[in-house]
């Protein structure tokens, strides 16, 4: 490709991921960072040092979040954010979070190195555990920004040992002042891997990712009769897995001709009592289905209804949650594609199907997110893996559009 | 109806089952009696003194099998064996097992009572462990008996507390000398509740036990990816699931038509990780048929293997175990008919799904079975009933067919 376009440097980010990796290394090239933990704050105290080395100040707000800015002309104008977040689940990948924050730290070096001139301030912040795998439930700080959780319940929230996450935020040296928090932005931008095959598989670079899709989850209930395996004849028989069989069966069919982009997924599937010579009595399941268009999930739960009332046995489906479609800023999607094209690099507008910070950061500012191939689509795994070469290219897009939000007045009043 | 048949006493045997109902009695008209635990140290102690007070001697083999025998005027010739098991599952029913060692005592009772005169021995046993719930595995003693365990491993087996068989045995006083093991008889006969639906639903009053049927169990394993439910298209999936509902569709569909009295279970399923927000990326689940012609289940053995080769993901079907069809002695099956008959108690010829002492005493010496209905089908559960008139009908069949073989001279040398 052939572009004037400044870009950062790949060394010095691989560099960065590599250090960031080192903190709750597994075994395999995975990491275990789980929130406000040793590895956690050792990986904080190392984004600080960064930070600092910038001449830059961080501050934590009352949740731990880490924020660092670089000034802009405009005093009066909200900072552009970057950033994702630091924690992982267990024996997760070194990807997934970090590149994000290790992203919008690798921008703010260049815009320092390159003595660039910003109008409107350029920040990070790295959110306090994002991935609930310590404390429950996920997206924990951003939700709390974003008036979703109450604050006192989550401070009550605690881990397999019983420790509360406001133990552990005391504990931390994180916890820092409520009037630093996020209120207001010029825009949000988070740099994340994909967690899924699409990119890699269509051979593209960046994702410009236009909402985090809506969802639906049903838990599917068959009350059969629990009998001997040897002695009752099969016509005799109210065999709950029998009958979930078909339950799914019919799903399958009535789910898939919906929609191309209709993900839908059984995964919690359990018989009782489970025993191979006790014909099954109950069977429960889960039924968790996601697209962006609402009137798809509303066909969805209609098809839900009635392949459980045409079950054979007593079936009960009953929703246990759902949320809405999150639609990111237009102009925020739209410049991020932009600067993808500007750099060369292949892009395609797309959804994520998983969670993250972004979507309850975007019901405070404008928001967006820019996805990278995740090989064979692996998260949450150590085998996750994207190559540096598309990290970089994903940090390239999120300086470009950075600097499109923060160095150009016309970007300002957007 | 109108027989001049000798009949049992109704009364004294509901009573004595009652008796022994109260002897570990749960909540619920149900028994928790664990093999040689204090509840069936009592309903043993019990069944002594009864034979005792009929002037019996009571004998106990070095695996705590009892046994009471009248005495016949050839004492050349082995006794005729009337017995079951005392012990119950955890939370089982008043009847399966203990109908079948009370139904024995109630035929020696009758026997002292008329002062009948008998040319065979006429004998009853009680079994111990036959359920397997303390130690496995079940049918243990009669197991022994017939040379398909090896009684050291079996005194290795230990209950969930670390007790062994062995030393289960030991304190419960009722571990005897191995010269007073059933080594010949006469014939052994075992009345049972059915544990199954086809006696009541035929509104039959007897089972005729042919044999107790052979079958195959399998292991079926799946193997997929496990990924992340919102971000993997339906196309790139490898849903462990999604192959295994195909699968076991198939396996509906190619073994139904195989034979009407086939009977098929898949009772254990699992999936991993089994989390509602992945995709399960392994499916692990058994398959187990019982029938008692061998052909048969050598059609289910190729169906599975069938299947598991047409799976869209590799999936591996692997024998667990399986047992042979134990047939029954053939005139000792038709006199329990006739006897049935000559009752006046509509009789059925069946097989018996479920295992019994009787399958491995019938290696030994000439068996059979009598049935009555299970109300339900439900059986290893507090719920099992079956009716005091059925109870007694089954008795009096166990009388008739005892007297026939134990009081005329004919009988002795089929």
């Amino acid at each position: 490709m052939n572009t004037n376009k400044l870009t950062v440097n790949h060394e010095r980010l691989k560099q960065t991921l590599q250090t960031f990796a080192a903190f709750g290394a597994t075994g395999n090239n995975g990491v275990t960072r789980l929130a406000l933990s040793e590895e956690d704050q050792q990986a904080r105290a190392y984004l600080r040092q960064q930070c600092e080395a910038l001449g830059l100040v961080v501050t934590t707000d009352d949740l731990g979040n880490m924020y660092s800015v670089i000034p802009g002309k405009q005093r009066d104008v909200p900072p552009v954010y970057l950033g994702s977040h630091l924690d992982t689940v267990k024996k997760g990948g070194r990807f997934d979070g970090v590149l994000g924050v290790a992203g919008a730290l690798e921008v703010l070096r260049t815009v320092v190195e390159h003595k660039l001139e910003l109008n409107v301030p350029l920040g990070l912040i790295n959110f306090t555990n994002e991935e609930g795998a310590r404390f429950e439930p996920s997206m924990m700080a951003s939700g709390i920004l974003a008036g979703k959780f109450s604050k006192d319940a989550m401070l009550q929230s605690t881990d397999q040992d019983g420790v509360s996450f406001g133990e552990a935020l005391a504990a931390s040296g994180f916890a820092g002042s409520a009037h630093h928090r996020l209120t207001d932005a010029s825009a949000f931008l988070e740099l994340h891997i994909e967690q899924g095959p699409v990119l890699e598989a269509e051979k593209q670079t960046i994702g410009a990712v236009e909402c985090v899709v809506g969802m639906v989850c049903y838990e599917i209930e068959i009350c059969g009769k629990s009998n001997h395996a040897g002695t009752t004849p099969q016509r005799m028989r109210h065999d709950a897995l029998t009958a979930a069989n078909a339950c799914m069966t019919a799903f399958h069919e009535k789910l898939a001709p919906l929609d191309d982009t209709l993900v839908y997924t059984i995964g919690r599937f359990n018989v009782f009592p489970n025993i191979h010579t006790v014909i099954p009595g109950r069977a429960v399941f889960t039924l968790e289905a996601r697209h962006q268009d609402e009137a798809v999930l509303a066909a969805v739960e209609t098809v839900i209804q009635e392949v459980a009332g045409a079950c054979s046995l007593p079936c009960q489906a009953t929703k246990r949650w759902s949320r809405e479609t999150v639609w990111f800023n237009n102009s925020l999607v739209a410049q991020v594609e932009e600067s993808a094209k500007a750099l060369g690099y292949p892009c395609k507008r797309m959804v994520s199907g998983a969670g993250h910070d972004a979507q309850f950061i975007s019901s405070l500012v404008p928001t967006a997110m820019i996805f990278v191939p995740s090989r064979g689509g692996i998260s949450h795994a150590e085998e996750e893996w994207t190559s540096w070469e598309d990290c970089e290219k994903g940090v390239n897009v999120l300086l470009e559009t950075a600097l499109k939000r923060t160095m150009h007045e016309e970007a300002i009043k957007q």
